[in-house]
């Protein structure tokens, strides 16, 4: 059976259901929209409209069982299958990205990360493998990358980026504050963390100034 | 002068204009809306009611000037003043972060990071104190601190947040991977990058089976 598509803004609504779900008490087996909703600060219409956009589980009166929900938005990220992936800058946020153990939870897998510079390359206190950027190529080839990470400085990414295109890598998520280039069949996504902060605290002094009546 | 409010729709796309505008080569004095439309993808009018909402310093036929252009981003996204931030957990992502250097682009600045376990506190290689988490609430009210990050485990995490509102931070930013409750007026970003990575590799698959003919 063909998968179903569902909207960009449904799959990324689709984690925080999940995320939810997944801290609801065990005692609790049917889950309503409503509460879904309310726990979440979302419209119930909304909720229900998402959900059935990925299944029919849901049951008037009853709502949906939880567990079985889990499963099914697990299904549908494709969390349950796992994908491997790479980092290329070994600098700290790669290796903390490298070690970090909560990925597999989400279905992925990041087994090496590539450096320029001899002198990180070994593997790291979690276990993992830290190479020569040289390798990278014979690596992708060998286990079939798509997914790569960039967290090498702003100067290098796009280069960092062109390798790994030409490594096969289709999917870039990338972590230096410049914006990159690439063909349109490959997928790029900006996860620039100091503009997220930054837009974070735009957004509690606009708050702050409408409770004080500046606007 | 009241500051203009835009959607956050706008708000978003403004650091993509800026990250990109800065990057543009210093002989380019003027660009137009064509110009950054073409550059990021997007529709011409959008860029062009983006950049109206929040200056009108575009002119026919010429365009923006480009340090102009990036000097009026900059303040309206407050880059030009700088914002301190505090993190709790000072684990690899906490230290990561902690020492970026990155930060002060953006106009904001992690002067610290707390952590439960006295083996970590002390000064980083990049000279930032991490310090005991007892010291939070003093540390808070000497410095005036509004807005936080949370880079302990998923079990801490709640916990962290809770004394973090208590010691009166207002914007929180999230990496542990739950949800986390707050009252209303207390803004909280998620930021779980392995649902980032998750998401990129599920919009890679389907654009896989779009070009493979799987729908």
């Amino acid at each position: 059976m063909a998968e179903k598509i569902v909207s960009p803004a449904v799959l990324e609504r689709l984690p925080t259901y999940l995320s939810y779900l997944r801290s609801v008490p065990a005692d609790v087996i049917n889950i309503s929209s409503a509460s879904i909703a309310r726990a979440l600060g979302l419209g119930e219409v909304l909720v229900r409209k998402d959900l059935a956009a990925i299944c029919d589980i849901g049951k008037p009166k009853v709502g949906y069982c939880v567990t079985e929900l889990i499963c099914v938005i697990e299904g549908f990220l494709g969390y349950n299958r796992t994908d491997a992936a790479i980092i290329v800058g070994a600098g700290k946020l790669g290796q903390a990205l490298l070690d970090y153990d909560g990925f597999s939870n989400y279905g992925m897998n990041i087994i090496a990360a590539f450096d320029i510079k001899p002198e990180v390359t070994g593997i790291t206190p979690g276990g993992k493998p830290v190479l020569a950027l040289s390798e990278l190529p014979a690596f992708c080839r060998e286990h079939n990358i798509r997914i790569g990470i960039i967290t090498v400085p702003a100067a290098r990414a796009q280069e960092a980026c062109d390798l790994m295109i030409d490594c096969g890598i289709r999917a870039v998520m990338n972590f230096a504050p410049i914006h990159l280039t690439a063909r349109k069949s490959v997928l790029i996504k900006n996860e620039n963390i100091a503009i997220s902060l930054a837009l974070l605290s735009k957004r509690y002094t606009e708050q702050l100034n409408e409770e004080n009546g500046v606007y």
